[in-house]
Formats: structure tokens, sequence, C-alpha cells
């Protein structure tokens, strides 16, 4: 009974139908018939005009939407314990050329208008200082908090002030938008996001993400710009038809939003079984609890898998559990009650 | 019926069968059972130890690898028509930070002793020249071309004279061995190569290739290094498996081999009728034909698809056919009759 | 009367006496007597065998010693208020290729043990993690407080546990030792540090500074490494013997200690007078004093030229003076009077 | 008696005296008086508006150019024996992160619209190839060959018509100018030259170089870019008034033209002795000649001191003699003799 990540989970049935129906010859790269259909479906989706690109991996969407908002001697904005910062093993580094990452606080890893302004105002504009060129946020975070309409608004007025292009890690962003309930233009086009990692992965699909660039981010130099730094990157994969199926498959019908609301409604499950132990209100697909080693142990002596997490301070221990699309049902009923048993 | 790219050929169907046989969760990133065995899989081929790594793409295959090998200030030998250097939107720079591919000459984009020691010898040892670091060769080449045994090996042994790295770009590795007939080995390892890019996807692929580390090479920080660059790439996916299922199911039985020999026989069969049209040999599944531009349009009014291709000297015009592992007999044979009928 | 900065300081009449006697053909580059003297200077000094490099600016002979011990795909530890952090335009980032700088606390700007391993400890040693390959420190810090010894060989020795580098930052290498009283070899070679970027314009030099490799460093393809890097950031001037000559005058007859005493005694006496002003005991040629913006007002009125500085917290402003090694002692007088009369 | 390169030369007594006039204090960095006024001694020079930054090398002040200029998956064409495609030890591609140098063809290093033409022409513009951004001409060339005003308009014309920015290496514009007779303006700015990189270093000064801007150039976002840039690369001096004074002194009353003209005169007198050896005709400061190795060992043996070359084919051995602005006439008459004699 795995509760590691949800990255670990199978993909769709409908993903791999529709992978199997690109089974046939077409053009190669991103020529397709399916890779040419990516903008009129995201611009169906959001409602507003979108360019939009696969790629394989989170990491690459998020670092070549980052480095083409940001010359190599500019920075970007991002929470201290955003995954770009933690978890790329200096992508951002690699992709900018090396542009900074220019950390700020903010609780459960959400900027908020004042902790960005906190972290770039002291920056006097000389050639010493790495000058701000954008800002990153992850929705939902890496503590599986989400930021409203209301809140990426007001960041997103903070930047288009500042001048700053708005990227959205959004590696979790179907739990989100499940989550808020809202039109996924929202917490996105229209609330001031230029560039989206729209996360396909960790909901059902295999390994397919989309980069998706909206307003004026799609009507500038940087289209031309990402699309050769993925060829550059080599991450133009030559049979893009089978990653464009994938994508395509999971906003059919909205499976994405679909898929999403079971995982968070698994999570949710969990929630409501730990009580006072929930280090963080739970709003995706995650659920971080304190728990002493020895509860741990006990949970995993009975069967269940998940990672040890940095406590919060005086706490014991502290574990994370995530859910996915396909969640078993029976599992997340036994988790709850082992929890609540504890 | 095209002729276009083995790059535009389906999936095979064991490649599917395999994949569809890792959709069960799994350790995330390249910790699941699959991704374990590669090296043994690749050991078992190769008879040597060997340390190899999935990536989606030749591009970012050949890039890791060449990373590892030179620093930013040292260079590469290779022809001037390398893919490397022609063809992959500026990627070595990108990998290698700025190190300099140093052009060779050669027939059919082939290197020799020679037309390698005519680039690196004028190099004077200090500081305002780039130095060779090591030499990438193709396998076969962008023209088809295949190295015999012999010739990797006196390469092999230039490369170890002036301490260089070599590492083979094989796109097409399973035609080269088809064609030659000869053990694996003996174009690679026991050649002196110290870096295989193994390719896959144009030979009943989807989207994996492998990079494969030999001897010293594999005995080196270059392991750890090209792992953690990876990563830094946005190429470590996290649902790894089914990159590893890919490269199994063409290892298992040889179905590598099976498959290039379907491409090669397609392309024999062209050549065969092509004549005196030949530009090259043919050596693995591309056919370059003189044809001059009436002759092309007739062709493609036939139902011929293929790419124009930069005539030699003097020709009126040229064209490439690619075959693949399933290319459809009837369109191959409609194809030879078209030609010895121009 | 100019507080601003010890790098608005004029040269010394011997360096300009040196540079003059340089003024006759030689070989170019470094390939020159004096740049061939400087090893064996540097030897004679530290009293171990070290490899010196002259490059124009502090900036340039940190990162060349950075990028030299880290790999893009690494970090290095400072302090949050490291220059190379926050003052060097991305200087890092350029020349290490994107390798991340991994910050630290401690207050007045100086690491200790506990702070490098508070920001290491808790990085988990996979590729998703960018692994410390180095630590760097300023002596004097940006607030112009000296490591001791002890302080020095500790932060080696965990350097050396975690097999880590050890860089020092050495824009006021010589106020250090000036306060110290030490032997320069104490706080460097024989405390652990590898290389060291010994400044030279802040102390009566023009546009030479120096890198010294120490022990390990310099037996390794650092120094190789290090001496391309140089050539290929355009820092290996053509006519390098006069920054040979620069560096050969300061250290004749310990020029650069008897100019960091007069440095350091001018700040000195500005301390005295501030008493209860000042924000950081005054160790070498900077001094932090509280000042209200009136105060300040009144000062420069007086003819005194210095920069405001970011007050601590509850403070109503603050200012920062730099005496230099030709502060005038009329005007360091007269600030000391007028300080003292606020 | 040494002709090997006018780097060695030592340092005009105009540039000294205004190096010490410069020996006060000022502000930092480019802020200082002297800095400041060096965009309108190129507008006097030029008669057209420039903006104009100080280097300490050639290698910077052409790198920082071209990185300015060049996306880094973009490309920039020059001629294959370039000084930076040869011997700036790969810092183009440090610079500009990775982008490719495509390698034209010409006489004696000169470009022309032909040559560039054929390099660039077969280029598909897709994102497997790299595309040009930038043309980079020599002047004088690397064999001290000169573009006329028509043979620079010519180009700067093609590079209009092609969207692509055009740089000239001007390590010895000087010498071309004398050799011309033209206005300075005539070969750049009048001749769609977008951004100059001003030789002063080999021409009487001691480590100072002048990037200039014109026109669209220094209208755009490259002015800050560039700055930045600098800064970066750990470039921009502290006590950048001694750099700015060396190019001042040298614009003063065009002491660069005089002293050019001077090191022209003997490099003439050189070849008025040469006759049939010389392999290019004389047109700055460089003359090669086809010496054998025993007569190069006979001039040797008289005092004379020069660099071996790469003979054309064919013939025997040849050397390179390179004069400067203070040659010793007795000593540039004592070699024309010796090898009018040979």
């Amino acid at each position: 009974m795995k509760f590691f990540s949800d990255n670990a989970a199978t993909v769709h049935p409908r993903v791999w139908a529709a992978m199997a129906a690109a089974d046939a010859p077409d053009h190669g790269y991103d020529g397709d018939a399916l890779s040419r259909r990516l903008d009129a479906a995201f611009f169906d989706l959001f409602g507003q005009p979108a360019t939009a690109l696969w790629v394989a991996t989170g990491t690459a969407a998020n670092c070549l939407a980052l480095a083409a908002m940001v010359p190599p001697w500019g920075g970007v904005v991002c929470h201290r314990e955003a995954h770009i910062e933690t978890d790329e093993g200096g992508a951002p580094g690699f992709y900018t050329h090396g542009a900074k990452l220019i950390l700020a606080e903010g609780d459960a890893a959400k900027l908020t208008p004042d902790t960005i302004t906190a972290a770039i105002a002291p920056i006097r504009d000389d050639v010493h200082r790495v000058q701000p060129h954008a800002i990153s946020i992850t929705q939902a975070t890496e503590y599986g908090r989400v930021y409203t309409p209301d809140e990426v608004t007001a960041i997103g007025a903070l930047a288009q002030a500042r001048d700053l292009w708005l990227h959205m890690d959004g590696a979790r962003f179907a739990n989100a938008v499940a989550h808020l309930g809202c039109h996924p233009a929202a917490i996105t086009v229209d609330a001031g996001v230029d560039a989206l990692s729209f996360g396909m992965v960790k909901n059902g699909g295999m390994g397919a993400e989309a980069i998706v660039l909206f307003g004026e981010a799609r009507e500038t130099a940087m289209v031309d710009s990402i699309h050769r730094m993925r060829k550059r990157a080599g991450h133009l994969q030559s049979k893009g038809r089978y990653l464009a199926a994938q994508i395509l498959a999971l906003l059919d019908g909205d499976l994405w939003l679909e898929n999403a609301r079971a995982a968070n409604q698994a999570a949710a499950e969990l929630a409501a079984a730990a009580g006072e132990r929930l280090i963080h209100p739970v709003e995706s697909d995650e659920v971080f609890l304190v728990v002493d080693p020895a509860e741990a142990a006990a949970l995993r002596a009975a069967g269940f898998d998940f990672y040890d997490w940095n406590p919060p301070a005086g706490a014991p221990g502290a574990v994370r559990l995530v859910t996915a699309w396909n969640s078993n049902p029976d599992h997340v009923a036994a988790l709850a009650r082992a929890i609540a048993a504890l």
C-alpha cells in the first residue's frame, strides 16, 4: 500500500488508448497532427489564446519557461522551499546559464506580495546586483497548499507593476483547480500568469507535461526562443505524437480534473483521520503529519509505505503521504483507520 | 507510402507489450526494477561490464556523453557533417557549456585516423587554443555508411595514443551491426569506444535511447557526473520504468537486430533498383539517390513521400529514402520498381 | 574628504615605480620574467609551495577559483551576505556555469562550522539535490570582521572532513593579517585554505589581484584548468608584466602589510571616536556606525563623503566609513572629532 | 631586436602621463570623470553617437560584443582563421553560453558577401539548425589584410538584408585606418558596423580596449546587457579611471593614428625588402614571409626574434614579423637589409 508519490502511479487507461491510437506514421518531432492540436486544446480549456509545447518532465517545463523569461545575468524570485530551488539538481542554473534564484519566504511555501517585495526591494538597480526578471510560484505548493484566485491575482499585479514575468509551476495544477472549483483561467491567464508548467505525469500521464504560454508571453520572441531551447536541450522528441496524445487524452472530457478530484478526495479522507496531527491544511493530494518514529514504524509494519519528512520545530517526527488518481479506496480507508488509531 | 524517416515509424508490438507490463507502481525515477536491470542487460549484450542510462532522445544521449568527456574549455573532434554539428540545434554547446566541435573531413561523413590527425595536429598546446578531449564518430554515418571493426579500432588506437575519449553516436547502431554481422562489442568496447549512444527510437522504440559507458569511462567520476547532468537537464523522467521497458524489450531476444535487419533489407532492395543513381553504397537503412526534380516529382505523384537532399556537385538533384523496421514490403517493392523505371 | 571606499584610493608610488620598471619589451601574456616570479614570491611569503596567477579584479579571482573547485552541477557554501552572493552581478553563476551558492548564516557575515553544517547537513545525497563541493569565506568579512587562525582552522577541518575545497575571498586579506599580527600562512595554507584571492587593488594596487593555490589544489588538474579558464574569460592580458609588477611591488618589503596597517590604524582612530555607535568591532579598514539621517547630513555638510548603509533593526540609520593605505591623517582626525561631537 | 608581436611593445609616454594624471581619488568602477567622457570622445572621433566601454583585453571586447548580439542558441559567422575561432581559448563559447561560430572562407582571412552567403544559405530555418545572428570580421585581418570601405559596406548591406548584426574585431583597427587613409567612420558606422572592438593595447596602450556600439545597437537593450555582462565577467575594474585614461590619451590628438602609421611604415620597409618572399600584401604592421628553416636560423643568429608561421602549401617555411608603434628604426633597417641579403 504505497503512498510514496503520485509520480509512482500508473498510467490512466484513456491515456494508454490515446497513445495506441497515435501509433501510425506521421510527421516527426512536433509536426504531427496531434502536436499541432495542442494550442487549440489549451485555448479551449483556458478560454484565451495559448501556445503550448510538450516536454517529458516538469523540470524541463519549469526550466525552459524560466530560461525564456530571464537572461543569464538576471534572477527569478521563488520560495526558498520551491521545487526549482531544492529538488531539480540545479536545472534552473543549467537552463538559464547561471541566473540566480532569489529566495523569498512564506508559510507552507506560499509567496505573497509582501514576501516577494521583501526579497526584491533591497536590490539596488546597478550592475553589481542581480536584478529580478520573473517570479515563480508553485500551485499547489510543495506542501500541498493552494493559491486562491485572489492570491495569484495579487502576485500578478505586483509582477506587472514591477515589470516581472510570472511563472507557475503547476506540477499539481490539476489538484489546485479541483480544490478551488474555479475556472483554470482564474488562477492563470486571468490572474497575470504568463507561463504555466501544466503537470500531467503525476495525474495519470506517462511522460508528457505541457508548457503553456499566455498573453504577452506568447506574442513575443519568447515563443521562438523556447522552441529552439527545447531542441537544444534534447527535449524535442522525434515521436512527439505520443506525448501530444497523452496531453490531449487528459484534457479530453476533463479527465485531468476527474483524476485530480479522485486524488484530492483520498487525501481528504486521510486528513480527516489525522486531526491534530496535520501540519498543513490538506488542499491537494499531499498530507503532512506529525508522527513519531515509533508510530511511523508501526504504520510501515502494517504495510503502508511513505516517506519521512523534516518535522516542524519541536515535533518528534513527520511523514508525507501522497495519494494519486488511482489510489485504492480500500488502502486509503485502511490507512485512515490506522492513523486514527495511533 | 512514406520514406521520410525511420523516426516516423510506429512502435514495435513487443515494445508496447513491455511498456504495458511495466504499468504497475514501482519506485520513481530510475529506482525501479527495470531501470536497475539495464547495466546487466548491456553487460550480457556486449560481454563486458557496462553502465547504462536511459534518456528520451539521441540528442540528449550524445550530448550527455560528450559533456561527461570534455570540459567547457575543451573540444570534441567530429565530422563537419556530423549530426551533433549540423542537426542538434546547438545542443552540444549547451550541454558542454560552450566546448568547441573541432571539424574534420572524410568521405561520406566517415572520419579516419588521418583526417582526425589533420584536424588536431596543428593545435598548439597552449591556453590560446582549444585542446581536443574526445572524438565522436557516427555509426552508421549520416550517409548510412558503416565503420568496420578495423576502422573503429584504428580510431580507438589514435584516441588512446592521444589521450582522447571516444564516443560513438549510434542512432543507427543496430543497422550497422546488422550490416556488419559482427559482435556488437567488435565496434565498441573492444575497439576502444568509451561511450555509446545506442539508438532505439529509430528502430521500434517510442522515446528511449541508451547511453552506455564502457571500460575506463565507467570506472571514473564520469558515471556520477552523467547521472547528475541527466537530472540537471530535466531528463530524469519520474516514470523511468516505461523507458527502461522499451530498451529491455528491444534487447530481449535481439529484437533490435531483427528490426534493423528488416530495415536494411528494405533499403538494399531499393539500392538494387537504383544502380548508377546511388550516391553512397547502402549499408544501413538510408538510400541517397541522384534524381532530377522532374523524376522526384513523378515519384511523388506516384504516392511516394521522401525528402530532397543536397545533390553532389554537378548532379541535377538528389533525394534521401529511409526505410524502417516495419517498411511495408509492397511499398518497398513498388518504390524499387518505380526507381528502376525512371 | 572621501571615505567611500578603499577602491577609490590612488596607486602607491612603489607600485608605480615597479610598473615603470616593467616598461620594456618582454614575452607576452604571462611568459614574462615578472609573471614567472610570482610562484616563488608567494612561496617566500607563505613558506609553502604556491601557484599564483594575476587577474585584474577580485570578482575574476574569486570566480576563477570557485569554477576550478566546483562542477556546474555542484554548490559552494557561502554566507548569505558574502560579496560573491550579493555584489558580483551573478559572476559566480557565469564562471561556474550555473553552480549554486548555498547560503549559510553567521554574525557579521562570518561563517562557523555550525552554520556551515546547518546549511549542508539537510542536503540528501541524491541527484535531485545540489551537493556542496566547496566553502568560501571572506577575510576580512563584508563587515570588516576577521577570522582568527583557530576559526579558519576549524572551518578547514570541516572542509577536509566533508571533502570540500576551501576558498578565501581575501579582498581585504592584508587588513586581516595586519589586524591579527599572525603569519599569513596561519589563516590560509596552514589552516586548510586551498585557494586564496589575495586582494591588492584596495591596498595600493591599480588593477591586479592574485589567485594563490596551495597544497592539494596546486597538485591537481585545477592548475591547468584555471589557466585555461583565465584565458577563456578574457583575463589573460597580453602585457601581463604590468600586473605582475604591481603584485611583486606590494609583496616586496611587505609593502602590502605596511599599507594595510596604515588603513587599519585610520579606521581604529575613527572607531575610538565612535564609541556606542559602532555596529561591528573594527578589525580592518571598515567602520559601520549608527548615525541618523540628520547626523549624516551634518557630517556631509562638513565635507565628509561616505555611503549610507542598511541600519541594524531598530536603528535610525547607518553609514559605512572606509579608510585606505593613504588616508590623510588630518582628514581622519577631523572626521573622528566630528563623530565624537555628534 | 624583437619582432614577435605588437603586444610586447612598451606603453606610450603620453599614455603613462595620462594614467599618472588620473592618480587621484574619484568614483569607483566606471563612475569616474574619465570613464564618463568616453562616449563623447568616440562621438567626436566617429562623428556619430557612440556608446563606449573599456575592458582589459581584446578577447573580452570581442566576446562581450558577440554575447550581446547572439543568443546562446544562435550563431556568428566568422572566417575559419578568425582570432575568435582559433586563438581565444574558447572564449566566444564561454561568453555566449555555447553559441556556434559558423565558419566561412576567404583569402587572407577576409570574408566577402559571397563567402558569407555560401556559409549561411544552406542553413534551413528550423530548430534543428543553428541560425546566424551576427557576422564578425577582423580589421586588419589575422594576415594583416585590410577591408576597404566598399568591402565593409558590402558586408554591412548583406548583414542588414539578412537581419544580422555586424561586429568588427579591430585589434589592429588603427593600422587599417592608417593604411586606408580614410575616416574611421567609413569602415565602421557608415558601413553598417554595429559594434567595434577598438584595439589599443597593441598600439601603445597598457591594458585597455574599447567596445564601441553604434546606431541601432546603442539604442537597444544591448547597452544594458553588455554593461551587466561586463560586470558578470569580472571585467568591471574598480579603478576604471586608469583604463579610461589610456583610451583618452590614445584618442587625444589622434595619437592612435600616429602610432599606427609608425608601425605600418616599419612593416612597409620590411615588405619592400622582402620582394617575392611576401605571402600577403602588407597593409598593416604584420609581414608574412616565405623563409626556409636555414634562413630563419640565420636571421635569428643575427639577433632578430620572431615567430615561425604555417607556410603556404609547397613553401619550405614561413615566418611572421610584427612591428609596433615604437619599432626601433635601426632594428627595422637592419632586418630589412638582412632579409634582402638572404
